[in-house]
């Protein structure tokens, strides 16, 4: 052996304790967020307030303005600043009740179908929309059938999500093109309306909304989503009656545009005040259920990590900044302007985090990063995992911080477990019952972790 | 480099792609398990009937008795051979409504306090218990506080759950105590009754039964369970008033031994017909709630074991063998049967499965198994992860399987994602509409990808 590298063995061993005790501290750290959060954390008491208090609040809503004010007053409780920024987002409403129905005839009654308008749907009127029905399981067979096959008739896309999938949000996006592309595309090939399967993996009996996009080049045509049991009987019946009559009645439009915030709070860093950790879930929600997991937790955890701060007296090194995004679910607005500010005042991010995959148990982080900052969070890995975070090989981050992808810092997305958030997403059945205590304080303390490690060790 | 050591190198070469293709082979064979079981499972459609149609199933009642004859028929429908294997259970029975609450006086009227008797306590009868309150967080502190402080007294044993241990069970742990050995603690410094603060982490309204352990020393005085809530509460109206009056009425009873059965049901070893793999949940449950994770979900997730291999046409290689076993939650005697018989028969059992934690999404399996073992599963890491199946460092099994740990055999307990457990735990909340299909197909899948890997690579 040669001395240099013996030297260099000697110089590994004495690093090693360092390393360890490092490590150990991480743990301590790590253990010290997640205590507070689950012995005093004020996340579910929050959510309580949001879902059953104010309740759902789509975009440009008068419940959407009464969210941005109370979340502005609660972090007044906590945070070192607190401000909104202004946003200006779309106001879509759904307007008065919706109705569907299979056309019964001489022999037979009509059958009443689960729907709602999909969101950023033009409505059929007073009138509805009465066609035949083309049941297709993609876009590409549904241009395969072409304009003769379409033209005058109702579009219904049924390809079922994929439920093998063993995460569900590959499943959801193995399927949700259906939604977001199929109206413009049937739109195209003539078609008057259009039935998309719910984007859900059980059978079940409520629909799912959820934003479609209609195309420049496309007529707007009305569009809705069905229950995935009534997908499934809607499909029996066409089998039985391929020329049957399908009847549906929205009264959703989209309105002016409403002036709205971002609600944004930090906790000032004592070392590099100028260098911002962000926080963040978006406050708007759909109009069915009250949002309680789409994205009530991520606010109220990103919430809760500037509470946690304050609950232990610690102050961290870099500004912890939480962001409220509004207009995630039809827009993006609120991200969108968020990235644009930020830009124009010369902000520096170090790393944003985004909670909007559910009040769920911790599974991971998913994240936009470099394969330095992978590798750093991989070392953290000892201290993460006795909470069940586990998995951080995912790409992904946020749609809300997706456009601070410019600035080329980590994006981050905490990452809870999947199996439950399709049984809610975007329904009547998204409301805070569905939430668990621990579930939502595990996150919470999940995200405060995270930023806690990043607070420690910046790149 | 010397001759040996190009050869071992090639050596390693030439069966690394062997090593890759098993691999790669495994991880086909457990997403083969999965698919079918998300695909196709029964086992949500039968707890749904085990758990609405049939209900709570107590050991030695009438619905215990009726969930055998249920299993039984339906095994007989997917395994070759189903037997009832005879086993002598206790009854108890908690009898006519309870009532408890803190005793008014001039100013102030009764407090009702929300409790339930812990399962195999004597009752008070018609006449009740009235006596004051000692509040102990321990039974060490039972024990300081000795004789002349409990005689004639109610004690009340109120140490909560530590709330921040990540993995539910280890909080239950470090609590239980209280409830098994704590009453038969305080008859031996003459306490006339005993009350636990249930075994749950949140502040809750309803309370959770279980067993206590009456030793032979002491005198059998009546025991309840008192909801988190209702502990808070009276622990304050003792900080008000030390010397409140509780008042506790309870009609429950054990009455003679019953003739009841475990259901053993086999898919026949194409290879090793001798050799049994070893899948199971228990049948009886609480009489509170209706079982559904305790352990209705353990039962049908092993019997969808068979239904898979049925489903796939696959014949295993040795035995399958499901062990619905009865009277896991007030005696044990189904496992202590089920190894007692399995001695005499001088059966071959290579490893046993127990699923006995929830029907929640997967986590990993425990494990009471040489490191040789460890070390195979450990190895199958890759295969299994992909469905959140990540950790295998914890020791355990399942109390059911636990007597056979005389053969020297792997135990396994199937362990799912515990946050949500303890929510429902022994209580009214344990029914059917705290299921999620998938969590539950998800562990069916767990179990049934398990046997199949032992059943490929046996030790």
């Amino acid at each position: 052996m040669r001395l240099r590298e013996i030297v260099l063995i000697m110089f590994a061993f004495l690093l090693l304790p360092g390393a360890v005790c490092a490590q150990n501290q991480d743990a301590d750290d790590v253990k010290q967020m997640f205590d507070e959060t689950l012995r005093n954390g004020k996340s579910y008491e929050w959510l309580r307030y949001l879902t059953t208090q104010i309740g759902p609040r789509l975009s440009g809503s008068a419940r959407a303005a009464e969210a941005v004010n109370w979340a502005k007053g609660e972090l007044q409780n906590i945070a070192d600043t607190v401000w909104l920024q202004p946003v200006i987002v779309p106001h879509w409403i759904r307007g008065s009740e919706e109705d569907a129905y299979i056309k019964g005839n001489n022999k037979k009654k009509n059958v009443a179908m689960n729907i709602c308008a999909l969101g950023g749907s033009v409505g059929t009127g007073p009138g509805g929309v009465t066609a035949k029905v083309v049941e297709v399981k993609s876009i590409e067979e549904l241009s395969q059938l072409g304009s003769h096959r379409i033209k005058g008739n109702i579009v219904f896309f049924n390809r079922p999500m994929d439920v093998t999938q063993p995460r569900t949000f590959d499943a959801y996006i193995g399927a949700v093109d259906q939604r977001a592309l199929g109206p413009s595309a049937a739109a195209r090939h003539g078609a008057v309306g259009v039935i998309v399967r719910s984007m859900g993996l059980n059978s079940e009996d409520y629909p799912h909304t959820g934003s479609l996009r209609y195309e420049p080049d496309a007529p707007k045509i009305p569009a809705i989503a069905i229950s995935t049991r009534h997908a499934d009987a809607l499909s029996q019946a066409l089998k039985e009656d391929s020329a049957l009559q399908f009847y549906f009645e929205t009264h959703c439009e989209m309105l002016s545009d409403v002036q709205s915030y971002n609600v944004i709070a930090e906790l000032k860093g004592s070392e590099y005040p100028e260098k911002i950790i962000l926080a963040g879930g978006h406050l708007d929600s759909w109009d069915l259920g009250d949002g309680a997991h789409d994205d009530g937790a991520g606010c109220v955890q990103s919430m809760e990590v500037i509470r946690i701060y304050r609950g232990l007296g610690i102050k961290p090194r870099h500004t912890v900044r939480v962001v409220l995004f509004m207009n995630e679910e039809n827009g993006l607005k609120g991200g969108i302007e968020y990235a644009l500010q930020a830009e124009r005042n010369q902000e520096q991010h170090i790393a944003a985090i985004e909670a909007d995959e559910g009040g769920f148990a911790p599974r991971g982080f998913t994240m936009t990063a470099s394969q330095q900052f992978r590798n750093k969070v991989m070392g953290w890995k000892p201290a993460l995992e006795p909470y069940g975070l586990t998995d951080f090989s995912r790409e992904g981050g946020g749609a809300d911080i997706g456009p601070l992808m410019k600035f080329n810092i980590p994006l981050i997305g905490y990452m809870p477990d999947s199996q439950r958030y399709f049984d809610y997403h975007h329904t009547k059945e998204d409301t805070f019952d569905k939430i668990s205590k621990r579930e939502l304080d595990l996150g919470a303390g999940s995200m405060a972790a995270l930023v806690r490690l990043i607070d420690k060790h910046p790149e």
